[in-house]
């Protein structure tokens, strides 16, 4: 039904912190990835980027709880969010990234980082201590990815089901017995939108659990250093597309969301 | 690039008329069911009714190419719309409806007016009298449902890959070679994002074309009125669909697009 405050004011001060928290974290996280490089690998680097990972996670964790929470109150802001760029928005998926995405960053990540070895070898005849993935961990990932890709096409053809069946059917049943111009907000479209709103907010539940498991998992088959260039890559992505998105906007002529 | 004309509002304006358009249209296509009841079925009812499908359909397509236009100027514009409600974006699909919802929507106007025929002939022994489908019209629906289906999923897989391999993948690789904290739009990043958008412009015309497509021929197999009952159900799911979401940003704090 919405409330007299306003949700989508709530919605984009929320982004807007998450964003500037991975800012600030990506710093972080790129000082303890120099430091790696400069010191020898020991015991206590691994220990201090495992715990920047166990807080990386955790923040995650608690900004997908806080998101769903005010989804329930306004949930189609969250599939089609103005706080975010045009560019952002269509890339979205159920409301957020594809978890199926991570693999393809990671692989061209290891490939990127094979073509930058090789170069900087032929250079200067020495190679980047970046770890090497073990063939048990190439399996373990491979693993990973074929069942998020499972899971992930399930999710696409529920939010398939949901936009025919759960929406469009009722709201057309319901459309065609009024009489225009004026359509306006019954109790009847109140109670399907709720509806449909509710399944919504489930789907995007059930997606934010699958990116973060895939996430944790990920990072439980990674070496600390491995899943620390990993993360580093998957915000700077977040953080740089924002970034090219709003300046984008500007220039399409879209009027800045502030 | 974008041109110092703002196409954002041009986007805006365009949809506008549009759905202003498809009001005026749902009036004149009601006003002629409304006929069709009221009159015995002559083949100048049908041969009105043909016209005004046909002059239904042109429009459509005359919509989707000045879109597409648009679109290869500023298309992410069109994937996460700002110029339509909340509830609206959230249920796009490449840009727009999905093709298969129509065949959801027409069986449940079948459903629904055999519910009705039903009461009604209950009520006072008489029943409307809406033509009912025929044998092969339902095996032509049917297969026809089933193409679109095939058709619907590729480009539903066609776009996953794009948002993976041709966006996520080169953009990280970019912005893993930059340095924070301002990330400014390079040559090389500009040269990723056209490249994505001439994908994403593709896949929205194939869309566009499925969508027409998939129309056309389901107008072909209906007689004149259930094509007419068809094309009003569905309209007037837009227009009404578009008025609910409006109001509801409202209620949820979102400033009105003007």
């Amino acid at each position: 039904m919405g409330s007299s405050s306003s949700e989508r004011v709530e919605g984009q001060n929320m982004y807007k912190e998450w964003m500037s928290f991975q800012e600030q974290e990506l710093t972080e996280l790129i000082h303890s990835l120099n430091l790696n490089k400069t010191t020898a690998t020991t015991s206590d680097n691994d220990a201090e980027i495992n715990a920047l990972l166990d807080k990386a996670t955790q923040s995650f964790q608690d900004y997908i709880e806080r998101r769903n929470r005010l989804a329930r109150r306004d949930t189609s802001a969250f599939f089609s969010p103005r706080w975010c760029s045009s560019f952002e928005s269509s890339m979205l998926w159920i409301a957020g990234c594809r978890p199926s995405s991570f693999f393809n960053l990671f692989y061209a990540l290891c490939g990127s980082d094979i073509d930058s070895r090789l170069s900087q070898f032929l250079q200067d005849g020495k190679s980047d201590e970046f770890p090497q993935l073990s063939p048990s961990q190439l399996v373990a990932i491979d693993n990973l990815q074929r069942r998020t890709i499972v899971e992930e096409e399930k999710l696409t053809s529920q939010f398939a089901s949901l936009q025919q069946d759960k929406a469009d059917v009722p709201l057309a049943l319901i459309a065609r017995k009024l009489e225009g111009p004026q359509y306006e907000l019954n109790e009847d479209v109140r109670e399907t939108i709720a509806e449909i709103e509710k399944a919504m907010v489930c789907l995007m539940e059930e997606a934010d659990n699958l990116r973060l498991e895939t996430f944790k998992e990920m990072v439980k088959i990674l070496k600390p250093v491995q899943a620390l260039e990993f993360i580093i890559a998957a915000k700077k992505l977040r953080v740089c597309v924002r970034s090219w998105g709003e300046e984008r906007d500007r220039e399409h002529g879209q009027e800045d969301k502030e």
